[in-house]
């Protein structure tokens, strides 16, 4: 039994996909949330700048003695180096590794389609991760660069004519692979999932990396006897370094809940 | 006669319209450019955020001992509180209120837009400067928080389907004020001013804000008996905060010039 708090963290508002998820899973965990609003977008810098970033994000994680980290940002787990992770006094999980094995247990053809951050297909990981698993696999991977803008100004909505276009224009080479699975590979996406999945149509199966993640972090608390055990709920706490209004207000909507009193801005540039 | 460069700052790519424009008029002066794009973009996030930005933008080019600063950056303008310029030993000039100026000359209905980031349009700068300058002026403002990172994300041709279906959104209830004149109140945007134009149409005047601000800056050097005398040509230096190789070939395009031998990636946290 441990009954510290899990810690997530994300450029922005994508990685409340994962507490989402979290939520439905382990309801009696409490989570802390970081999302890094005044450095947002992570996907269209470079790797040694997402490194420098995430490596600040994790220490204010771990100034809060959480049980568990987990990076719920496609961006930071496709380019952060295994040295890193390996030198963390804490467990550690990105969204990559669970989310390319869901792909791998879902694909019937073995053709498998990423849709992520500019960053996440420069760095291959999802293709590595993915190759590691199944036997000559089609992958075809696709930059995204203005998903995470429109998804933060709140171009979310389904009929949403812009979102509509550019994911069009998006997914049109990935679909024309005839992909059965396709990687939704940053955690802003599943906000606008079911746009997507109009475009993708039926038969393409969709894999949210942050469900996927958190169905890691609950067999791996279970398997480690890490699990919280208490008579209340858990509750969660979000941490900004931009206003903090402004991201309740957004994260909310996406959340169907009023999170305004438990939200708060902190100096990332601290840690 | 004062042989110092000139520095220009800008949240990324927007700031070299103010360059392009200073070259041309000036094309004897050095130049020194600061794009913040391991932050990028400005526009969207909190005023607090903005001036602690800005401060280490402005630390860093007083490091160069330039002879003036611009802020070639329209959120910035809007938002640098008049006593932080007050604080400065260095000439500095904005782009807000050459903007405003030229916008007030060119008007004749006084009926004036306002395009502009989310941080500048809450901020009433714009509107504030003109209500100086004419009397009973009617302002249309409109922010428009994905100009930057489509045009960031290279979005800027002519037809681009998309950009022109965002435009039409955020000009549409700004010319049915019927307004004459339009300040493109971010220096981003007159990247993509023949898009803007083909929308307003061609009876709505474009205020530039980097070409009103590089005026400025020529009237004031001159009238300071500080601008560069000298036989060779003026050359301009480019620093960024991430990758220099992608800022070079971002503003090449722009430029039309290969400045990859002037470009360099520094650490703005140091500032």
């Amino acid at each position: 039994m441990d009954n510290r708090p899990i810690g997530v963290f994300d450029s922005g508002l994508g990685g409340i996909t994962a507490v989402r998820e979290l939520k439905k899973l382990m309801p009696q965990e409490d989570i802390i949330y970081f999302g890094d609003t005044s450095r947002v977008p992570y996907g269209t810098r470079s790797r040694e700048i997402i490194q420098k970033y995430a490596i600040q994000d994790i220490n204010f994680l771990k100034s809060h003695d959480v049980k568990m980290i987990v990076a719920a940002c496609g961006t930071v787990s496709a380019n952060l180096p295994a040295a890193a992770v390996e030198e963390l006094d804490v467990a550690f999980t990105g969204v990559l590794l669970p989310a390319a094995q869901a792909a791998c247990a879902a694909t019937k053809t073995n053709r498998i389609g990423v849709i992520a951050t500019p960053a996440t297909i420069r760095s291959s990981a999802y293709g590595k991760a993915i190759r590691n698993i199944i036997h000559s696999p089609v992958i075809i991977g696709k930059a995204c660069p203005l998903f995470v803008p429109l998804i933060e100004s709140g171009y979310i909505q389904r009929d949403n004519q812009v979102t509509r276009l550019v994911a069009e224009d998006y997914l049109r080479p990935v679909l024309a692979e005839k992909v059965d699975t396709l990687i939704l590979g940053c955690t802003h996406y599943p906000i606008i999932e079911e746009l997507i999945g109009d475009i993708a149509g039926e038969d393409v199966h969709l894999i949210d990396p942050g469900r996927e993640a958190a169905k890691y972090v609950q067999a791996f608390l279970t398997n480690e006897h890490m699990l919280t055990r208490r008579e209340r709920q858990g509750e969660c706490y979000y941490y900004v370094s931009d206003d903090a209004a402004h991201f309740a207000e957004n994260a909310g909507v996406f959340l169907q809940d009023d999170i305004a009193d438990h939200v708060e801005q902190i100096d990332i540039d601290r840690y």
